[in-house]
């Protein structure tokens, strides 16, 4: 199994989806999967996708400038992946971000098990 | 438990260490984790340790400026934690860094599964 081509394929889809239509990501999330936005703690596909949705901004571009991944368990049934990079919103300046998501096996698949995103404000 | 208690007590343990002497932090590890230290990858605590130790400094100071913790695996045998922060070298100017550990539970306590570090460079 090629652990970066999936993280890199999966990385590509999230940013991809997350510009053009931030309910596209529901189907990546299950019913117990976290995410953390800005140390705001999210529950499941539902909420998460919720809060995505709501997000005070229209254009949403990401730039990535690094990316990491390793398997997280034995078996490689999850897979660790580390994003930093630039975000641009509506046109405003860039800000630097960084984004951790685990990905866990799901018959052929994987779904987003755990997600953390922050703003590096230095 | 309290992952959140968890996660902050491994974090604080581990700056103030990587501070002290580097050396001291092979303990945390296993013959299995990996660490990517600047997208190169190291895997079990000799290998880790030994890179850590060669880094090209004296004095190192970690500041942190966001803490996320996250339980990574229904049975909360995995803790996820994201750090972003401020890293002050030799006396040089501050960087900022982001870094990423999954802890894995053994008996009653954690060593590090994954570990990975990037400097932020915009």
């Amino acid at each position: 199994m090629d652990i970066t081509a999936i993280a890199k394929n999966f990385t590509e889809f999230y940013y991809s989806q997350f510009a053009l239509g931030r309910l596209n990501l529901a189907p990546l999330y299950r019913p117990h999967s976290m995410m953390t936005w800005e140390g705001k703690q999210f529950q499941g596909g539902d909420n998460i996708v919720q809060h995505l949705a709501e997000l005070p901004f229209e254009k949403v571009a990401h730039k990535i400038s690094t990316f990491d991944a390793q398997p997280s368990s034995l078996d490689m049934s999850t897979l660790l992946i580390s994003v930093t990079g630039l975000l641009r919103v509506d046109g405003d300046q860039e800000l630097q971000f960084s984004q951790v998501f685990v990905l866990a096996k799901e018959g052929e698949s994987f779904y987003v098990l755990n997600d953390m995103f922050r703003l590096n404000l230095g």
